[in-house]
């Protein structure tokens, strides 16, 4: 029996910091190797990060990369490796070096550049035209990177024409509630297809707006998970491979490959490395490895807690700064921040106006006690009178209005920001994603910050995951009160958010409909909503694009995000209505 | 003689505003039509403006600007229109419509997508594949979209080859200091090597961060320039091009196209379709339009001109607030937004602290004085010792620091945007792209505001720009003492900006090697800086990534400027030395 011992090493590379990524790459060769394992795959650009942006621009950054990539290819001694880099030829390529015993043994090319959504790769990369399948320890395996493996027919049929027993995938594939299934769907597909293994191995994460979730994967030729990685956590999943039962699959079903040669000719051309001949040890006997699976809104924690730490720890912050208004976004982030950082990294900060309800103190001090977090109140009370007074003769004869509730968000945003460049931390954001759409939100004042985590979480979802957290500790940390209470800014007397927006229950749909999945009024309309409602949703979203484009970076988690995903023009008169 | 009677319209289109680019579009043709025209023609994506973003994925979008389309078809009654609009097909494409007398003859798909620098096309657009030549009144008329014209071989040379003797590109191009004479070079050469007319319509107008300068020309087959239109200007130019000329050069001359029959047909087919008969009228006689041909600084100012203008009234504001601290760059902005808007709707507001200089106010004051602008005072001296007396117990035991500084400065935002919110006027921002590059800007403070005037102004080019308002006014409207004072933030006592940074005639020539041209360390050093100061101002434009991702957007000027041509991540551990 030919048994080909794959070890995936989804690691988490912070971009640019080759030093790091290539220091943590050699350990977990170490370790594949201390483990016998033949062969040992990490992510897609594992050694630059991804995504690098126009870092890519900068030469010096291009060969720094290579001189790593060839530190890897040194530290291949007695194993197999594959690792993502960046290649430089005729132009620069998205690429997986294959190392073997301190070899380079050959390199492949990206063949299908994604330039939609979040990705770029059009801006950077030449697509490559070579499909080449390495035999490894005397199994055929293809190689490709992310993106080709969505494509079908692609380099994975390619491959599998010219022979591959295993298709390796390597993978930075970004996050969104949902992902892993779609991926593992299209993954099974591919493998019962072209009946072969397909392992997938993906990193893990946060970079600025984008988390990688992991869950790395071996699929059988049935299209069976026979081995795979948490979501969200660095692992080294390792796996024995049978590769004479895909040999025996293939010749007892019928040929599953009918693309035409021809089309498959135009993807690229096939070729085939030989690499090493069989591995010679007799094999420990592996121990499968723990393995979480994460659903639902758990899924979307996860991907909150580890954006949140890799982006305040990338950037070299210990700690954080919340503003805790005693409401349910504050006290979602404030929980986050405390799983992400510990809550000893965390400090909140209650500033209370003569707006703000006793209750609402009440509960900030109430949930900072029960997630263990220090908390100071800072009254802006002497601030907000001066700022009125002062501004008094310019205001004289104007009757009151949004100004002087985005004066006491903004009061709020300088002493915060002032603690934060005090204290040396970073600041959360706590405006969620129906906020963000509508514009109900203060730019320089609720705005004011590094990170806003829960950025992309639409409003129904924020009590899904103050459930979950509730549930989860067995307990009350989020207060019940802060859960039931009507959502409200409490920037004048009695304000709630219900006065100026329809319900969340109501807003979250229209919103998905117009900013996700791009639906006209019309169509809007005809899935039941109020026409009048539907029309000021719409406007105030495309009236709102001003204060996005100055808001912090967030976590995405849907399948459209602000920022990188949906890119509006600012100065735009198209009204569908 | 052959004669071709050629209206050039330059207009400035707005993103979405279909009706109003419509009409303005249908204006155009009619005084086309009066002036006895032939042939008209608009710029690239006249009908949606440019660049219309992710609005290219909404299908109702596409819907309405082909409607559009099809009204200024019907407006072509008695003359042949080329127009720029989004096609529908198998895909989106970059699209010139051909109509004559009513109606549609021919589309034209752009094939070269520009996805570089601020350009974005692969991401929405499919690229096409034809290259038709239309008879429009006897005449072979090529017709191409924007980045087309710059590639050679390109669809300039097939539609030559298959017989074109005017090359009609329609653009939308965007401006930086010296772009219009690259561009000019570029259309001589091909006008000279393809021995045609060349006839390039450019967009005019500001959209967002963009500036589209206008300097529609016709080259001749000489590669001189026969008629041209002045830039940041709505113009029609109208010529008359003696056709017959082409055909006589073309016998008498050696045949230069030595490109390939295959080259060429691996860009697009060439087809040639007839659409209208020799022109009837015996003609009037044209008087040359006006031109004004800007250099250097002229041509810059006219950039941050209509960059402001169009921001500001696309927004749908009428006046704009800026912050005036005696400085020359607020200096400078007020100036651009006097000139942009008006001096009735620029509102300067003057907001000293305990350590403004007098010297500042008098400067502010006198400035306001000679643009005519109104000016309010408003001290921030009673809400600082408010910030002041709130924060104390906080930063009990700790020093002074950057915090205090930018306390200061943030003071000031909320202040200005409380004006702002209660006015109904737009902030413009004041900050200088050497600041915005290191970092010497508080975020929240004077980055608060809605458009960022010179933020891809390098400050020594703010002094050149000072200077040329002064010399073209014959006055020193910008006052003497506002240029030759050393530049201070005045947020502590005896402030100099260069206490904390080069001079800026060493801080910009190495911003401008990191920044626009991505040299390296070891080469920057090699033009003979000091290695510290290179390695400091590095790590500083490094390390402000976070402050510009929540700038407010500004006018290009530069070849690369921060925001749409610069795109780097903000977790980057990336460095060089």
């Amino acid at each position: 029996m030919r048994t080909l011992r794959l070890a995936m090493a989804q690691i988490d590379s912070t971009v640019g910091d080759l030093d790091g990524n290539t220091s943590k790459i050699v350990q977990r060769i170490d370790e594949a190797r201390f483990l016998q394992a033949d062969l040992v795959v990490f992510p897609e650009l594992a050694i630059s990060g991804y995504p690098p942006e126009d870092l890519l621009f900068k030469s010096q950054f291009v060969g720094d990369n290579m001189a790593k990539m060839h530190d890897v290819v040194r530290a291949s001694k007695g194993i197999c490796v594959i690792v993502g880099f960046i290649d430089r030829d005729d132009g620069i390529y998205n690429a997986a070096a294959v190392a073997h015993d301190g070899d380079l043994v050959g390199i492949y090319h990206k063949i299908f550049l994604p330039n939609y959504g979040v990705f770029d790769e059009q801006r950077y990369f030449r697509g490559g035209d070579c499909c080449p399948v390495f035999i490894v320890c005397g199994t055929y395996v293809g190689i490709n990177v992310c993106e080709d493996i969505w494509r079908s027919p692609g380099p994975t049929e390619v491959q599998c024409s010219a022979g591959a027993e295993i298709v390796v995938n390597i993978s930075a594939s970004p996050f969104y509630a949902g992902r892993r299934s779609e991926r593992f769907e299209m993954l099974a597909s591919r493998a019962r297809y072209n009946e072969t293994y397909v392992a997938y191995v993906n990193m893990i994460g946060g970079q600025d707006e984008l988390v990688f979730d992991g869950a790395s994967v071996i699929h059988d030729p049935n299209g069976n998970v026979m081995a795979q990685g948490s979501q969200f956590e660095e692992q080294l999943i390792v796996a024995d491979i049978d590769v004479d039962s895909v040999l025996l699959s293939r010749s007892q079903g019928e040929q599953a490959a009918d693309h035409s040669p021809d089309s498959l000719v135009k993807i690229g051309r096939p070729i085939v490395v030989p690499v090493s001949t069989t591995s010679s040890d007799s094999k420990s006997i592996l121990s499968p490895n723990a393995v979480t699976v994460l659903d639902g809104v758990e899924e979307v924690y996860g991907a909150l807690v580890i954006g949140t730490r890799d982006y305040v720890t990338k950037c070299g912050f210990e700690g954080v700064l919340v503003a805790l208004s005693g409401g349910i976004d504050s006290s979602l982030v404030a929980s986050v921040a405390a799983d992400a950082l510990g809550s000893d990294n965390v400090l909140g900060v209650a500033m209370p106006s003569r707006y703000s309800s006793e209750g609402s103190l009440k509960d900030a001090r109430e949930l900072a006690e029960n997630l263990n977090i220090d908390l100071r109140t800072v009254s802006i009370e002497d601030i907000h009178s001066a700022n009125l007074e002062t501004l008094a003769p310019h205001f004289y004869g104007k009757a009151p209005d949004i100004t002087e509730e985005n004066l006491q968000s903004r009061i709020r945003g300088v002493l915060i920001m002032a603690l934060s460049n005090k204290l040396g931390l970073l600041v959360l954001t706590t405006g969620n994603k129906s906020e963000m759409a509508v514009g109900y939100a203060t730019i320089y004042g609720d705005m004011a910050g590094g990170y806003a985590v829960i950025k992309d979480v639409p409003k129904t979802m924020v009590y899904e995951l103050a459930e979950y957290i509730n549930a989860r500790a067995g307990d009350d940390l989020i207060p019940r009160s802060v859960i039931e209470k009507a959502p409200s800014a409490e920037l004048r007397p009695d304000q709630k958010d219900e006065d100026s927006l329809p319900t969340y229950q109501i807003l979250d749909p229209i919103l998905k409909a117009y900013v996700e999945e791009d639906r006209s009024f019309d169509e809007i309309v005809a899935l039941g909503f109020n026409a009048d409602v539907v029309a000021n949703v719409l406007s105030l979203v495309d009236q709102s694009e001003y204060k996005r484009r100055q808001s912090p970076p967030g976590i995405k988690v849907t399948s459209r995000n602000f920022g990188r995903d949906r890119r509006m023009p600012l100065a735009n008169r198209y009204r569908q209505f």
